[in-house]
């Protein structure tokens, strides 16, 4: 397999750009009754006409049959191996707050939830009490101090937050407090390796001191930690690549993940038109954009087969100007699909396609998923589209004498 | 995966012949006006007779987006990783001059160079020397003696030269001495490991004698030492697959791949004609034949469109010979792709056809880019091409009980 070490060894800058349009969960299934996929059924006559000059093909996230989070998802688009490179709960729920974590600190995910007078689990989500209350309580929480470390409480959304921990000599190899189900009691927090015992013994004062701020809440009286973790030492894009990156996103989570490969995470709107405005406006100062249309997958977890089709659309439109712009290298794929018949993430095979003037086109003229499984690419490793845009982008170098 | 060990546990001898067919280059693009790649411009009612008897796909030699030089591009089809088994520059180089490395030889690739006063180089190529004053100064060079190890100094063409040294507990584990560009002075060559300490003594005290000798030529004054490489340990042909096979291609760097993995390379003459005489002169003496014909390579990378057509169109007719022959199996492909509208190597996939009694046709009816994607074999790695050829010439056994 080629390695980020060999690739380090064949890339080299250019002038050329690379852009990476993700249509956030767009692969589909048929609607029962007319046999068409949300991409079939859109009127998209500017992705279509996209398809009839481009390389297409389908492909897997992260394997055939399996269904691949947001994290995952994004990371292989951007050339990490999903299995490889995996990113703790904790530090993707900070991420998705926009925390700005330190290489070494320890986040977690955490839980209010309610415990009977037994101590054991009556709620796991603590009524899924307001966003507001949460913040209240978080407030109390972030005060707590103990010895070894400095402790940040923040407040994400209903009974979620993110712990902090940061200090010397820490670690993540924790088992989680969240037995994540009723009728336990939150288990202790016990350290994976000798060298967590300290962070162990500093969550578990955490918790113990939690307890006694929040024991007089009828809800939210107890917490739950999970997915202690650390910033991953991922090698960066610019460092792989020698490429300028740029996200284009509105999502947190989004633009933590871009920032963690090495992407600027560039100020935008919350209309697509704004984001491509943004392109435009810096067009110039980076060499790959990652833009990112959250829309798809939104309405195709609602369940709203329509409404992912009018998002399919909408996008269609605004792709007119992008296509306009005419970098080097175009691609329009997704993190995975979200078929609107399933109102959830699934496994199945996303439309891809790859514009550039050192493209051997295809007979492919739709984009859509029958259409693109007879592409130049047939069904591939989304693994491989990083390799497949620098060598178009004429950013590689020949491999071997 | 199946390793070679796998394979020589199933692998049998049989009467049964393979003839590998390697059209160089042959991949490519289409043209701007026609919208035809070269093998559709082409006249070929031998290679599409063969086609509509195959089974069809596209290769890719490394790996999709990768531009594979010449030795990884052969080494896959012959189908060893070519990234596992990677040659040195230093070897490649002597291989291309048909030097017979013992397995102990340590080669470098030399250049010729002129420094300036203060030993900066002011010119990596020595102003391209001829090749006879190239001769002359080898000659001179040749005649250095160090302890430890033989010497030897080879012209190959303007201003290159192999460097071979033979002796005791040698190491290829040395740092190049050509810093890759003017404007620096040539590097001290640095031992990557202890067991490198004594090779790298040697060879600065080459450079050091070198220097010495060449002092008064006006421009070939100093040499510069880059891809320390020894004959890697690679298992062969034979002892995989237990094939006897002859490689028939008059080009020293591929007579010299073909011997690394245990092939005989034989003599022939330079017209396609004469190679297809070598081939039924030898036809009963092997029972695998690699043909190698470099013309669409050539005329790819001169960016010639028309003379790469007028290349392919030559092979055809003289395909007709080898057809009759009817080898159990007959392969025609390629090494890589060679656009003329690129006029270089690149990463897009090659046709594959492969013939055979035992072959599944598919609806394939023309060799081309775009009609060997609808093949059977689809879009495939090429290192599987070996195991296929095997297995439709009947040489191996069932796998697993």
């Amino acid at each position: 397999m080629i390695t980020f070490e060999h690739m380090r060894s064949i890339t080299r800058r250019t002038p050329s750009r690379i852009a990476l349009l993700i249509m956030d969960g767009v692969g589909g299934l048929p609607h029962p009754e007319t046999g068409k996929t949300e991409l079939e059924a859109a009127y998209k006559p500017h992705l279509n006409a996209m398809a009839r000059d481009s390389l297409c093909g389908l492909i897997d996230p992260v394997s055939p049959g399996i269904t691949p989070g947001s994290a995952p998802g994004h990371l292989s688009l951007f050339g990490y191996d999903p299995i490889q490179y995996s990113i703790g709960r904790g530090v993707l729920e900070a991420l998705g707050i926009d925390l700005q974590l330190r290489t070494d600190d320890i986040a977690a995910r955490g839980n209010f939830c309610t415990v009977d007078d037994g101590g054991i689990i009556t709620d796991r989500r603590a009524g899924r009490l307001s966003t507001d209350r949460n913040a209240e309580l978080c407030r109390l929480l972030d005060k707590i101090t103990i010895d070894g470390a400095a402790i940040s409480v923040v407040p994400v959304k209903e009974h979620r937050f993110v712990l902090l921990l940061r200090g010397q000599a820490l670690s993540p190899e924790l088992r989680d407090s969240d037995p994540q189900r009723a009728g336990l009691p939150p288990a202790k927090i016990e350290s994976l390796s000798k060298q967590a015992d300290k962070t162990a013994a500093i969550a578990n004062e955490f918790v113990s001191q939690a307890s006694s701020v929040l024991k007089y809440d009828p809800y939210a009286n107890m917490v739950l930690l999970r997915g202690f973790s650390r910033h991953p030492d991922i090698p960066s894009i610019p460092d792989i690549y020698k490429l300028k990156p740029a996200a284009i996103t509105i999502y947190p989570m989004y633009r933590g993940l871009a920032r963690l490969v090495g992407m600027a995470a560039l100020p935008t709107g919350e209309a697509i038109e704004d984001q491509m405005e943004t392109l435009r406006r810096h067009y110039d100062e980076y060499d790959f954009f990652f833009l990112h249309f959250k829309d798809t997958d939104s309405r195709g977890e609602d369940g709203n087969f329509d409404a992912k089709v009018q998002a399919i659309e909408k996008l269609d439109r605004a792709l007119e100007s992008l296509l306009s712009l005419d970098p080097e290298v175009l691609i329009v794929t997704g993190d995975h699909s979200t078929p609107a018949t399933m109102a959830m993430h699934s496994w199945h095979p996303v439309p891809f396609m790859l514009r550039s003037k050192w493209c051997r086109p295809d007979s492919v003229a739709e984009f859509s998923e029958p259409a693109c499984l007879a592409g130049g690419m047939g069904r591939f490793p989304a693994i491989q589209i990083m390799p497949l845009a620098m060598a178009h982008a004429l950013k590689l170098d020949k491999f071997g004498a």
